[in-house]
C-alpha cells in the first residue's frame, strides 16, 4: 500500500564532538521517506529551490520514493538547518535555521497523491497540515509528527488537527510541554485525551512509548556503540513505522507494536553515519536480520 | 541459595513536588535486601545506631531477612539522608547526608554469614567492600555497586575492587564518568574490561543494560504512571536481581537476563510508594503478574 509523506526536504550542516558535515541532505519527510521505502513505494511531496542538487532527487528516485510531489520552487533557495550535538549525542543545540522555500510552503499534492490511504504528516505548522488532510479525505491512516514550536505557538490549531488524527508522533520533551505532566506514561495517554487514537513517545537513545486506549508500553532503542550522526533518527523511526503498516495494510496491535520496532531498527542505522549514508547501504534484509537481533535481546 | 548484603541502612528525608516524609525506613542495603527476600533468604550486614526504632528490625525480619549482622552501636547515630527529587521524577538533590555510624563502619560478618555463596557489596568505600570479599573466600557471585564519590575519590580502591568481582551493578552517569566515554554500549564494555564479568548500567526511568563478553542488552523499565518516590529503585533492581540469580543458583545467560527482568520489576514497585511502604504491599505472585505483563510487552 503506498504511503504519502508532507514535510521538510532541507539541507544540513552537522556538527558532533567529533566530525562535521555542511550541506548534507536532510530534512524530516527526507528521513521519513528513505526509510520507509524499504518496505512501501512512497510519494514525497515537499519543497526546494533552485539550489537543490538534481543528484539528491536522483538519489530518492533511485528508491521507490516518488519526487513528482517535490517542487523545485523558482526564485527560492532550499530550507537549510545548521545544528550542534552534545557530547552525549542525544542532546543538540540549534545554531542557525533559514526556511527559505518553508516560509510559504503551501503543499497541493497531485490527484494520485490525494487518494493515498496512509498518510504521514511530518512536521509543520498544524494549519498546513490539515491542508493536507483537506485534499486526503479517503486516508484510512492519519499520522502526524508536531514540535515545540506549534506546541507553545499554534495551540488551538494543533488541538484541531489532534482532533482530525489517528496517531500522533512525539518526542518526550514535547509531550510534556503539550501536558504539562512531567511523568511520560502519564503524559502519553493525556495527548492521546485529545483526540488521536494511538500515541508514540519518541526518547531518542531511550527508545520510544506506544499508548492506545488498552495498551501501554515501551520498546528501548537498540544499543549503538557507533553513534555518528543523531540527525533524522526519529524520522526514520516514523519512516520504518509507517511504511511496516502500509506494506502490511493494517494497524492492529500486533501489526503496530511491530511496526515500532521496525521504526526503532530504522533509527539505529540512520545514526551510524551522517546524512543518509548508513540508510543507503542497506537492504530489507540488513533490517530484518537486526529484527531478529532485536526480538532475541527482548525475549527471556 | 541465601545471599549476603553489606551496604547502609538509613533513615531517608524525602521531598518530592507534591509529598514529603521525614526519617523513613531507607538505605541501599535494606532496599536491596527486601527485594531480595521475595526470591531467597537474606544476610543483612549493617550498622545502625542507638536511635535506631526497633520495629523497622522487626519488619525486615518478618520477611526471610536474617539481621543477625546488624549491629547496633552503642553511642552511634543512625546514617541518615535527605533529598528532593525534581518534578521529572529522575533527578534528584541530595540536600543532607549524615553519615553517622558508616563514618567508621568496618563490617566483621557472622560465621555462617562468611560461607554464603551470593554476595552483594551495595554502595561503600571500595576498601571496606574489599574487606568483605576477604571474609567471604569462597562466595561464587560477587557482585557490587559503586558511586561518583568512590569513582572521583578512591580511584585505585575501586580498579582494584573491579579485578575482583564478578559482576558491578552502576548508574549511566557513574559509567560514563568511570570511563570518560558518553556512549553507555561502549561504556558498558569498558568498565567491563576492567575486570567484573559482566557489567550493569542502571538508567533509572529508561531501564538497564546488560554487558557481558558476548552479550549487549537493554530493558526497558516497566512504564509506571504512579512514581511517588524513586528512592531506592536501583538498590531493589539489584535486589530483585541478585535475589533472583541466588534462587535459581546459576548464572547462565538466560537466567541473568530474567534476573534483570526481576531487577526493573522489583524496582517498578518500590518507586509506587514512599520507602518500602508498596513491597510490603506485594508477594511474589505480583511480581510473577507483573514479570507475564512485561513479557507480554516485548513480545511481537
Amino acid at each position: 500500500m503506498p504511503l504519502v509523506v508532507v514535510g521538510s526536504v532541507a539541507l544540513d550542516s552537522v556538527r558532533t564532538p567529533t566530525e562535521s558535515r555542511d550541506n548534507v541532505l536532510g530534512g524530516s519527510a527526507t528521513y521519513f521517506a528513505y526509510a520507509a521505502s524499504f518496505f512501501t513505494p512512497v510519494h514525497l511531496v515537499s519543497a526546494v529551490g533552485e539550489d537543490w542538487p538534481a543528484e539528491h532527487t536522483r538519489l530518492l528516485a533511485a528508491r521507490q520514493i516518488d519526487t513528482t510531489g517535490l517542487q523545485v520552487v523558482p526564485g527560492a533557495k532550499t530550507f537549510r538547518w545548521t545544528g550542534k550535538y552534545l557530547p552525549n549525542m542525544n542532546d543538540r543545540e540549534t545554531l542557525d535555521v533559514q526556511l527559505n522555500v518553508f516560509d510559504r510552503f503551501d503543499p497541493v499534492l497531485p490527484e494520485e497523491v490525494t487518494r493515498c490511504r496512509y498518510l504521514f504528516l511530518a512536521n509543520g505548522p498544524p494549519a498546513i497540515q490539515m491542508r493536507v488532510l483537506d485534499q486526503c479525505k479517503g486516508a484510512d491512516l492519519r499520522v502526524a509528527d508536531t514540535m515545540d514550536l506549534y506546541i507553545r505557538g499554534a495551540a488551538d490549531e494543533l488541538a484541531e488537527l489532534l482532533r482530525r488524527i489517528d496517531g500522533l508522533v512525539l518526542n518526550d520533551s514535547e509531550a510534556k510541554l503539550l501536558t504539562g505532566d512531567e511523568n511520560l506514561v502519564r503524559a502519553g495517554h493525556k495527548v492521546r485525551e485529545m483526540g488521536p487514537r494511538f500515541v508514540v513517545i519518541k526518547k531518542g537513545e531511550h527508545g520510544a512509548m506506544f499508548f492506545s486506549q488498552h495498551e501501554t508500553y515501551v520498546l528501548p532503542a537498540f544499543p549503538t556503540p557507533n553513534v555518528v550522526d543523531p540527525t533524522g533518527a526519529g524520522d526514520s523511526f516514523g519512516g520504518g513505522m509507517m511504511g511496516y503498516l502500509a506494506e502490511q495494510g493494517n494497524v492492529d496491535p500486533k501489526t503496530l507494536k511491530k511496526a515500532m520496532a521496525y521504526g526503532t531498527l530504522a533509527a539505529s542505522f540512520t545514526v551510524e553515519a551522517f546524512s543518509l549514508d548508513r540508510l543507503q547501504q542497506i537492504q530489507r534484509a540488513d533490517l530484518d536480520r537486526r529484527m531478529e537481533e532485536y526480538k532475541r535481546m527482548l525475549s527471556f
